[in-house]
C-alpha cells in the first residue's frame, strides 16, 4: 500500500515547525496553544477546587500527547470510545485508559485482553451493558491468560436518559454488577452515567432538567445496588455542556469533558450554565480563498476538513461573513451585511469547526501555535495518533 | 509521530484477504467488488456508445488502484479537487491526472509544477477562474523550469449555475481562453462546465432544466471564443445525477462522474432520468450491534464511519430497519413497523452510506468482497491513497 504521499505530507508538516504561522498548507487544523492551555488549566482547577476526578474524553483529541498533557495537569486518565483508539494511545504512552463503551465482539475483545495481558503499567477499563458483554469480557481475558484478581476495571452503563446504550437504571444495573463481581478478574468499578443529548440542551434549564433525571437514574441505581449489599466505587460520566451541574448534583465522582479543550462553535452556541467556567476557541481551519466573484469569495475548506453533523464552521476571522456549504472541498462566503467587505484571492479565512471531535478526526495532524494565530509560529505538530481508529 | 497502532491496523485489513467476509472488524467499509464491475462496465459502455470521453473522478474513491481499473475500462484518466489528491494518486501509478478545481496558493502550484517538471510521463490538468490563478500558475511553472510549449492543459472554468466557482460565461471566459494562450507553457484545453448542485435535484424536469441552463452557459462560451478566433478543444462537466443530460446536450465532450461507481443513499433517491444506466450500491459499511434494549439495536457505526452531509445511512440488512444518528460513534436501529424484529446482539448490520466520497475518506482501506456481502470473501484490500489529502 503505497505511503509516500501521505509521508511527504507529514514530513512537509514538521518542516513547519518554528515557522509561520503564514507558512501553513491550506486547509490545515491549528490548536492556539496559548488558548488551549487556559482552558486545560480552567477545567484543572474546577475539578481540584470540587473534589472530582477528572478523566477528560480523548475521542476528542484522538491523541497521545495531549492526553498525556492532560494528566500531567491533573487528569486520572482518559476515556475513549474504541478499544483501537486506546491501543493507539496506549502506543503513544497513555497509561489510564477507560473504554467508556460497550464491545461485544469477540476479536475486539480479544484486543483488549491481549493488551491487558501484555501491558499491565497500563490501568485499563471498559463499559458493560448486558450479561453477553460480561460474559464474553471474561471469557477472551481468560483466553488470554489474564488471572490477576481485578485486572480489568468495569463500570456499568445505565441510561442516564440518552436513550442510546446503558440498562435501566435500579434492578437490572444491580444484577449486571453482581455479575461482574462474580469474575475475580473483572473488578466493579461503578457506573457509567452520561447523557449525551443533554449537552447541546441550548437552555440552561433544559440542560439542568435533563442532568437531574440523570441523576434521580443514579441515585435509584445506587439504592438497588445497596439492597444487594454492594457498593459504588465510582460514578463517571458528565461531558463539555453540563459537567457544572453532574458536580452540583453530587451523584457523580468523576467528570468526563472532552470539547472543553478546544471548544467548537456547537457547544459555544449553548446559553451558559450560571458559574460554569468559561471555555476559549482553541481550534480552527485556517483555509484561503481560492476564487472570488463580485458577490463571494469561495475557501478551500469544504466538508472532508471540517465536520457538519452540528452545523457549519463559524468565521472566526475576517469579521462580518457568513459560512455557507460549499460541498467536499469548497465554503463559500458572502458578507453578513449587504454591500460588505469580502477576503481577496489568496487571502487568509480562519473557521471555527461546528463540531471537533469527527473535525479532528479528518486529520492526520494538528499544527500547535504559539503566540496568536495572525503573528504566531508554529510550535510543534500533535498527531492524531487514533484516526480512523473505528475497531 | 507514532504509527505503530495504525500499521497494525492496516496489517489485520492485509490479513483478511481471502478469508470470509464474516472476519471483517466492524465498522468497515467493504465494496461489492461483483456490483462494481458492473456499474465500471455499465459507464464505460454509455461512453463508447456516445462517443463521449470519460474522466471519472476520483474525489470519490481516492484510490489509485481503483482510478487505474476505471482507465483499463475505457476511461481517458481522471480528476481530482486538489493537487496532494492528484501527486497520491501519481505516486500510484495514474498517469492522466486533471485538478478540476482552482488553486491560487503559490506552494501548492509549486508542488504541482515540481510534478510537471519531473514526472513527464504523467499528463497533467488543471481548472482556472481568474487573471491572478493564470499567472501564478505560469510563474510557479517557470520557477520549476518548465519551459515544453503546451506542459500543463489549462480548463477555464466557467459558473455553469452552481454559484460556486467559475468565472461568468461568455466574454470574460474568452478573455480568460485568451490569456492562457498568451503563456506557450500552458494549452488552452477547453471549458470546465459542471453544474454540482444540478446532481441531486430529485425531480427530472429539474435536473433538464439545471442541465439546458448550464449548456446554454456553455453555448455562449463557445460563441464568445469564436468571436476572438479561439477554438473549443473539449468542454468537460457532469456528475452521476445528470451525465445523461450533458450528453444529449451535445455541448460536453467529456464527462466526469465519480458516484455511478460506488453509488449512495443519496444519489439513489434521485428519480432516474428516462433512458439513463442503472448503477447499484457497491459500497456498504459492515456493522454490528453492540447493545439492545427492548425497542432498539445500536451499532457500533457513528458519523465518523460515515459522512452525514447528504443525510444518514440506510440500512441494507437486515430489512425492515430505520437508522438513526447515534452521535460519532453509534447508530439507533428501531424497526420501521412497530413490533418488527430487531437485530441481537453482535449480529451484523449492512449500512449504505447517504454520501460516498466523504464517507471514503474517513478510511484508510476499502476491502473488495467477491461473491456477495453474505457468503463471499475478500478478495482485495484497496487504500484510500488520497486520504487526508487536503491541500
Amino acid at each position: 500500500m503505497s505511503e509516500s504521499a501521505r509521508d511527504l505530507r507529514l514530513q512537509r508538516a514538521q518542516a513547519l515547525v518554528g515557522g509561520s504561522v503564514a507558512d501553513i498548507d491550506t486547509p490545515a487544523l491549528v490548536i492556539d496553544l496559548d488558548a488551549m492551555e487556559r482552558n486545560l488549566q480552567r477545567m484543572a482547577a474546577f475539578a481540584a477546587e470540587r473534589g472530582l476526578r477528572l478523566r477528560p474524553h480523548a475521542k476528542m483529541h484522538k491523541c497521545a500527547e495531549l492526553a498525556r498533557l492532560q494528566m500531567a495537569h491533573g487528569a486520572v486518565g482518559v476515556c475513549v470510545q474504541k478499544i483501537d483508539e486506546a491501543l493507539a494511545l496506549a502506543a503513544g504512552g497513555v497509561n489510564d485508559l477507560y473504554i467508556s463503551n460497550q464491545v461485544i465482539d469477540r476479536a475486539k475483545l480479544q484486543r483488549l485482553a491481549q493488551a491487558v495481558a501484555t501491558r499491565p503499567a497500563v490501568r485499563w477499563a471498559i463499559a458493560v451493558d448486558s450479561t453477553e458483554g460480561i460474559e464474553r469480557l471474561a471469557a477472551a481475558l481468560a483466553v488470554a491468560g489474564v488471572q490477576t484478581p481485578g485486572a480489568l476495571d468495569v463500570f456499568v452503563e445505565i441510561d442516564a436518559g440518552q436513550n442510546r446504550c446503558g440498562v435501566a437504571p435500579g434492578d437490572a444495573a444491580a444484577a449486571l454488577a453482581a455479575q461482574v463481581q462474580s469474575h475475580a478478574v473483572l473488578r466493579f468499578a461503578g457506573l457509567q452515567a452520561y447523557h449525551g443529548k443533554a449537552q447541546h440542551l441550548r437552555d440552561p434549564a433544559e440542560r439542568s432538567a435533563a442532568i437531574a433525571h440523570a441523576a434521580q437514574a443514579v441515585q435509584t441505581t445506587r439504592e438497588a445496588l445497596a439492597r444487594q449489599g454492594i457498593a459504588v466505587p465510582l460514578v463517571t460520566g458528565a461531558g463539555s455542556g453540563s459537567f457544572l451541574l453532574e458536580a452540583d448534583s453530587r451523584q457523580w465522582g468523576e467528570i468526563q469533558p472532552g470539547s472543553y479543550l478546544f471548544m467548537d462553535a456547537d457547544y459555544a452556541a449553548n446559553q451558559p450554565l450560571p458559574g460554569a467556567p468559561v471555555f476559549e476557541h482553541a481550534l480552527f481551519i485556517r483555509s484561503q480563498v481560492m476564487s472570488r466573484s463580485a458577490d463571494r469569495a469561495v475557501v478551500d475548506a469544504g466538508h472532508k476538513s471540517h465536520a457538519i453533523d452540528s452545523g457549519l464552521p463559524r468565521v472566526a476571522h475576517p469579521a462580518g461573513l457568513d459560512f455557507a456549504n460549499g460541498g467536499d472541498e469548497h465554503g463559500i462566503l458572502r458578507p453578513v451585511q449587504p454591500g460588505g467587505a469580502l477576503p481577496g484571492l489568496g487571502e487568509t479565512v480562519w473557521l471555527i469547526p461546528g463540531h471537533c471531535d469527527p473535525t479532528v478526526n479528518l486529520h492526520d495532524v494538528m499544527l500547535g501555535v504559539r503566540g496568536g494565530l495572525h503573528r504566531g509560529h508554529v510550535e510543534r505538530v500533535l498527531a492524531v495518533d487514533a484516526r480512523g481508529a473505528l475497531g
